[in-house]
């Protein structure tokens, strides 16, 4: 991985560290937006994927949506798509392609979905989040991508949470998977980048 | 109001109608987005409130982030945040501005919340959202912004139901607010605009 010392620099001057082990970005990532360094990772995500055929990017709410947005302007400005958060006991809609996801965060299952006319056979979908960490939400969305027998040929996330267990069991499947940071430990309220 | 025909065009061809008020646009702008259209968008807000002293777009998750943050690429990438949603149980939290809402499409009180590092005393803020209704969202936006001191200097939405009372209040309140399409009246399942 190439160090991604804008990213980086970022996250110590700005960003900071809730112990255990939340990486706060609130300052320019999901909650307040720097929309300079969205397009600098929106830049750095075209260099990773650019080369292959990409007819949609797929998010979730709320954070993924600037950065798929920005994004996609480097994609000859595909269409984004967000899957939208439900609550866990709202009736089954036969429009949409569901999937359960659980929040380790927020200590919440959640249902999302995505209408099926926004999820197209043969459909080459690239996923796009802030973060991964166990990967419960780009699990979610690589499954209703298989429901509507599309293609992953990405999934890209600005930070991994290198010390859970997402990113590994997305490699392991053999998922094209590209973070721009990640985050090795932390330790003493400090971050340690691979 | 200069007619939006790319924007008229577009929920013409591509939105459609839910009776009795429901303006489906969710084929480009809250469920897929139109990237390209987007950034129509956002030059027209630019080119609307161009001359005004901007220091940050606020708006509201998840349908708003879209819009703004492309939006923001016109005004100098100037700072975008997004109000959260919170559960209306959820206890109080000092570190944050709060406010309430109604929302009349989904028929529930929900409590929307900035975080108090970013809205800050005498900034000028620009609201942007994609629907202007009733006005409820937007109501607990500027209260946000008066909780912090800060400046409403304007309000831009893309749709406005003028069937409904949300911008007739804000004119009256002397808000400057650009609606990008006012839907005059919904009949028969067609749009008419003004």
């Amino acid at each position: 991985m190439e160090k991604m010392d804008f990213l980086i620099e970022k996250i110590e001057k700005e960003g900071g560290v809730q112990e255990p082990d939340i990486i706060k970005v609130d300052g320019f990532i999901n909650h307040q937006l720097d929309i300079k360094l969205l397009n600098q990772i929106g830049k750095e995500f075209q260099r990773r994927f650019g080369s292959l055929k990409i007819d949609k990017i797929l998010t979730i709410e709320a954070s993924g949506i600037a950065i798929a947005s920005i994004t996609a302007q480097y994609f000859d400005y595909v269409p984004v798509v967000f899957a939208k958060k439900a609550p866990i006991d709202s009736p089954e809609d036969s429009r949409f392609f569901e999937s359960k996801a659980f929040s380790f965060t927020k200590k919440i299952e959640s249902k999302i979905r995505v209408s099926k006319k926004f999820l197209k056979k043969n459909e080459n979908v690239l996923i796009l989040d802030d973060f991964l960490a166990h990967g419960n939400a780009t699990n979610c969305l690589m499954d209703m991508v298989k429901q509507a027998e599309g293609n992953v040929v990405g999934v890209g996330v600005v930070i991994e949470k290198g010390f859970q267990d997402g990113g590994k069991l997305l490699r392991k499947m053999g998922i094209n998977l590209e973070s721009l940071v990640i985050v090795e430990k932390i330790e003493n309220g400090k971050l340690f980048y691979k």
